[in-house]
């Protein structure tokens, strides 16, 4: 049973539990610090498919199927599954998942999808609509830098503020019960728009959804930083981090302490040339899902705000001038009920 | 309160309330039977903007704005925001509602968002998280053709069993308390292919989604066709339709006597020459945000089911041959509590 705080922060009464996750990333990701907490590299940035597009679909369900795996669950025990991508018509999702029979709700929440998914997952388990819920998301380098940007063989150039889409994917798994970690509570974002219109800083265009996001949630919560041992944004990357910071100290706000990025953690951002950070929704979820939630089911974390942001622009909103519209969701996942 | 029935049948044990509704349509749209039943009919196409994506966009903010001067209500009433559309990143949400400062959940279920956007806001309704939810969509002809087909300008020859994408748009408001209609029960699609590669024959794609998931409610809520007197698809158009209840007679279930389909409804399919049909995720919003919805409202239908239809393609996962996967979520909407 859950109760609103706020008309987008809600307080989730029963305290679900993400009973299990998994994380699958590509040779790069297997490379960079998180690489050894990954439950599986692939050197093969094709997983075994002649497309990128069919590879991403192909990682999203190995991810999901590894979740299930160290569940001990089966598919048909999911209730339903929350899925989305970035690629058009999220394909990503729908290939990925159209073998498991799982009641499918399909989302798109760019980069934020890892939030909105577990967001969901959360709230279904949290009033007696599911067993078990599933969150899941994906994204791949070469599908993305090919829909977004250039073919890859264009060799392009990146600009020092550009991130780099993780090939990577995330799942959770969502129960009313258990042992935690637990989802306390979540605030559902707004789409927030600076005018940010430069397609090579992503992090620019999310950082003031983020900002959004975080002075609501510890305001509806009545929180500050110090209460958390981590917040955590999902790929704002250095420019984003930068910015978010400086937002929130102009309200008196410092979560400069408490504050890391999955865009900063996933790479070494100088010795992997990834300019800015990493980024994608297999950023966030990977990081999340392989990295943090780990780290909580041991005790080396109590109690985080987990804040994945998504950048709500195409290449022909951006081809007619507009400007990048962004969106954060945040949930509180804590150790303690 | 809901109570689950299944895996994916939920009950909404609160009934909450379509609170108002509001349908938006383009020139041809309102040239159809179903003209005189719209809120507002744009006889531009580009809706003052100055591209179609722009004008898809703005439909989709005017239908918003429409429902919520129906129900006397401003768009900070309104706790949540569920949308959105066939676009490449769901742009004509998250452009048209952006400055609309509603907590934003994006969905991507292609035709079939206006039954999962009202599932999500119906749920949240009856669990309290809502005193306010709105679902919306919207499709643009222009914008279609020239995203999953051809640039208009080709005028490129229709097979017979293709469909026409409505520039239309649908929303609704629920609530958990009211007078009706009154949302009583969900199912949530499971993703189905048949294998069907034929971009041109969406109805075949969607119709074994649309078979499961009608199947699933009867069974899960004891029901039988003769029970509504209307089951109404999203937009399977006359070929889908034929198959969707030839499926349905093998299993001895007879819908024939109550089915109806949007894209059958929206347009005269022999005088405006729109061959097997409409569709497009504003042909069934705005047939049951203008038309059915204050049907029931006037007494006129008592009891229907709603199942819209996506299918979940993209032109890359065409090009790459891979078949056409479908969805369909249903909703049982009754003037009875």
């Amino acid at each position: 049973m859950s109760k609103k705080l706020s008309a987008n922060t809600i307080d989730l009464l029963n305290r679900p539990t993400i009973v299990q996750s998994a994380a699958v990333g590509g040779k790069k990701e297997g490379e960079g610090p998180l690489g050894s907490y990954f439950d599986i590299i692939n050197e093969d940035s094709l997983f075994g498919e002649d497309t990128w597009e069919k590879a991403e679909s192909t990682m999203q369900k190995t991810v999901v199927n590894k979740a299930l795996e160290k569940a001990n669950l089966k598919s048909t025990d999911m209730d339903f599954i929350f899925a989305g991508d970035l690629l058009n018509q999220c394909i990503g999702s729908s290939y990925g998942l159209r073998d498991l029979d799982i009641p499918f709700i399909g989302l798109y929440g760019a980069c934020s999808t890892m939030a909105e998914s577990l967001t969901m997952a959360s709230i279904f388990a949290d009033n007696g609509l599911a067993n078990y819920a599933m969150a899941v998301t994906s994204s791949h380098f070469c599908t993305a830098e090919r829909q977004f940007r250039f073919p890859l063989e264009y060799g392009g150039q990146r600009t020092p503020t550009a991130q780099w889409t993780a090939t990577a994917s995330g799942a959770a798994i969502v129960a009313p019960n258990g042992d935690g970690p637990f989802v306390k509570s979540v605030t559902i974002g707004k789409i927030r728009d600076f005018g940010i219109t430069d397609v090579n800083n992503m992090g620019a265009a999310m950082a003031p959804a983020a900002y959004y996001t975080i002075k609501t949630h510890l305001e509806d919560t009545a929180t500050q930083p110090s209460d958390y041992d981590l917040i955590l944004t999902g790929d704002l990357g250095q420019v984003g981090t930068d910015l978010l910071i400086d937002l929130l100290m102009r309200d008196n706000i410092d979560i400069s302490k408490q504050h890391n990025d999955c865009g900063l953690l996933l790479y070494d951002l100088e010795k992997q040339d990834v300019h800015a950070g990493g980024s994608g929704c297999g950023c966030s979820a990977s990081t999340l899902c392989g990295y943090i939630l780990p780290k909580m089911r041991q005790g080396k974390l109590n109690n985080i705000l987990f804040i994945a942001t998504g950048a709500l622009m195409s290449t022909t909103s951006v081809q007619q001038n507009q400007s990048i519209p962004g969106i954060a969701h945040c949930l509180n996942i804590s150790t303690q009920r």
